[in-house]
């Protein structure tokens, strides 16, 4: 029986990897670029340092690690939960909450550490360990994968990378201006014309639900929202029913299932529907300010583009929200998102630090840029040249230029065994190596290579020094 | 209270990331110089993939992930080690052999996934279950990390990397020289001069035990000899004796604990005193090969000693075993090792698939180069330039200049608030930044900046131009 690995998790080929390589290097740099540095945290972290931080979707979703040894071991011995004989025979959507509740106690009781979720909450953390070694404000970037018990399907992983860059400790505007920048510099390089850049901001959508007399609904109202594109305006309108918002609220907010001017207009829209919300107006101001920066400085390739029903699923989030869409006729959900959140080492004791950040989906763009045939130009990890093996002389004076070749840097290699000619070029044939190297007795007798062109065939002797300003 | 992570993992700080970025880019570039390909597997393996390779104590030492969900529902229910009420008053050193099967069992209910424990397994994996993408001979390389629940000691974590490079579909000798060039080629650039290349054969140390008369012995005996630096021959002789080898027996390999000639008088003594065994004499034959074209073709600082007693505990090895150790008067255990393995892919039911390869620790490699000042060319990961902030539309007229230098590539960052001037430049000198630009309503009117090296206090005016050019 052939082995396996996990469902949602992926092996990556020579080429995929040289193809991801590609992607993140390209990203890194930009990053740097931006003044941002790079840090790395574990990828398991305690489970209380995770677990409460994502909601209970989130706390569900979160991949946890049995503590090692025997397990049931603890110094005051370990209870099973009352409800066990339920908890065997029925799946999890079908315990009662109390059950639930006595899984989760029995979970954190053999589990003590569980695999990152996202960068952000691991950052904070980060943050607030770290805090007397760090120089605020602190521009931080993190490549790392990251892990959820989410249901595979198209661009959705269990193991999957992100690429986040965020600052912390300045709430400065000028860092949302420069994270436009930022997304719009990466996917210019990556030759991703035409991406759209949407941006709202949470304080505009708290003042629509204030001014709608529904506060208490917003997360209620800004999840419903968010599904406008997917589900439709009626879908949305049936859902905020269902969740208490009434009718007469709706209504008020029926401008906002339907802007399409350009940014400045619907700013004015906003601005007017939001008059008597402070914190509303407040939101459209700094949408404005970072509206106009951009306007003012100019993007490369990506457009900005104001989306009132951008809402996103965290709810950390205080202040601008972003999110990156693929361009036009790619069928795929974001490529990148991210925003401001005035509190989140607050969950950790540190208070009063605002932040904002960004993160590039890595896998997704993968499929983009595949589905678009963008990676052409990516050169993968093979030698430029091979040199066939007549047997242990011949090899023997191979290795000896082979050793001058990687000195200098040149991708070299000698085929291992001296097996058939045929077999061995072969080989070559399907690694797609540009140079062939062949050296008989005769060659050495002369101290000479014969290098053949495998793309061109052309043929020809030449001396070791003519050699490597060939392959160099 | 302040966040912490679990023991044996670490956070990474930029200038840590940059300095381990260094060795891994270093190690990177050799591989593929030597015409390896990279590829990558997932974090956790199914447990079938991973148990039982390792030994029973590498078993308890993999991380095992908690099945999502109600683990304790499945469609035939679970049921409890009948020795539950054992399990739960006792550690796992006191449990019988009966009651850690049960625990096992158990284990393997809840939980069907594990962390990779190291990268040789998941390549073994990776070859049968792609073999017919592949083109042999293989040659692979790998940079990930890897997770052991062991105790957590200097150059020893419970997350660490391992770089390992390995080529499968080949018996050919001439690998073994590569690698040994490789190790050589990785040191010298990493400035690691004087690092010893041990090297010994598998089919040697059978070769003993069977002159010796101990067989079924072998593997008691190399963990034992294994330990001759550790320990000593006193004690090493104490354990072969417990585990049943004799005294006759243990006289007659003697000259084995004070081996210290050259290479070629080892060769010489080992090929006498093994001539009645086959397997040894092939062992000493592949070892004089390699021994030998590594005389012809050079090492450039690395120096490579025939050692007997080099064992390496695992017992997939069947001919050469490698082990580097870091340069004399640094205590760190070995930094790399590595070896030939006749039959891995067998463990998935692929056959005849002989490999070898290296692995190198990073973690220890990054304390030994600490240790010995060797980062200190490393180009930390900051801006080249740090703009002043005096406010709104100073900001804006920088951001147009910081956006052109970004374009250039010019790593550069404006300071995000209009903080006082002190602690804008106090933020610069922490971060070491080079250059300092200060733009007040003046350099605005005549279009230019001030531009100010923070390390010889130099200040001068300067066009956009100019600007690129000096920061270039």
């Amino acid at each position: 029986m052939k082995p396996s690995i996990p469902k949602g998790t992926r092996d990556f080929s020579p080429t995929e990897v040289a193809n991801r390589t590609y992607i993140i290097n390209t990203i890194k740099t930009a990053f740097e670029t931006f003044g941002f540095q790079p840090i790395e945290t574990p990828s398991f972290e305690k489970s209380s340092t995770l677990m409460g931080k994502y909601g209970e979707e989130g706390d569900r979703l979160i991949f946890k690690i049995l503590n090692s040894g025997n397990f049931f071991y603890e110094k005051d011995s370990i209870d099973l939960p009352e409800s066990y004989e339920k908890l065997k025979f029925n799946s999890l959507d079908d315990l009662e909450s109390k059950e639930k509740i006595e899984l989760n106690r029995f979970t954190n009781r053999i589990s003590g550490k569980a695999l990152r979720y996202d960068l952000t909450v691991p950052f904070a953390r980060y943050v607030v360990q770290h805090q007397n070694e760090i120089t605020f404000p602190f521009k931080r970037y993190q490549v790392q994968p990251v892990w959820r018990a989410d249901r595979p399907q198209k661009g959705r992983f269990r193991e999957f990378y992100q690429c986040d860059a965020d600052v912390v400790g300045s709430k400065s505007l000028w860092q949302e201006v420069e994270f436009i920048q930022l997304y719009d510099t990466v996917f210019t390089q990556l030759g991703l014309a035409e991406t759209t850049i949407k941006i709202n901001n949470r304080k505009i959508l708290s003042g629509i639900a204030e001014v709608i007399g529904a506060q208490d609904k917003l997360i209620d109202f800004t999840v419903a929202l968010d599904k406008l594109d997917k589900i439709g305006q009626e879908k949305v309108e049936t859902e905020m029913l269902s969740k208490g918002i009434t009718s007469a609220a709706i209504q008020k907010v029926q401008p906002l299932f339907s802007f399409d001017g350009n940014n400045q207009e619907n700013l004015d829209a906003l601005a007017k529907m939001l008059t008597t919300s402070e914190e509303g107006t407040k939101g459209v101001e700094e949408l404005r300010f970072v509206i106009n920066s951009i306007s003012e400085l100019g993007l490369q390739s990506a457009s900005l583009e104001v989306d009132v029903t951008l809402a996103r699923g965290l709810n950390y989030y205080t202040g601008a929200i972003f999110e990156v869409s693929a361009p036009k006729g790619v069928k795929m959900g974001s490529i990148g998102g991210g925003g401001r959140y005035d509190d989140l080492t607050g969950i950790f004791g540190m208070k009063d630090v605002s932040g904002v950040g960004i993160s590039f989906g890595l896998d997704r763009i993968y499929l983009v840029l595949e589905e678009l045939g963008l990676f052409k130009t990516v050169a993968l990890p093979k030698p430029k040249v091979m040199f066939v093996n007549f047997g242990e002389n011949e090899a023997l004076y191979c290795m000896k230029a082979i050793s001058q070749l990687r000195v200098k840097g040149i991708k070299s290699e000698l085929f291992p065994d001296a097996a058939k000619m045929k077999k061995q070029m072969n080989y070559a044939n399907k690694r797609e190596i540009e140079f062939v190297v062949i050296v008989g007795s005769q060659e050495i007798e002369n101290d000479e290579f014969t290098l053949k062109n495998m793309v061109s065939g052309e043929q020809s002797k030449c001396s070791l020094l003519e050699l490597i300003q060939t392959l160099l």
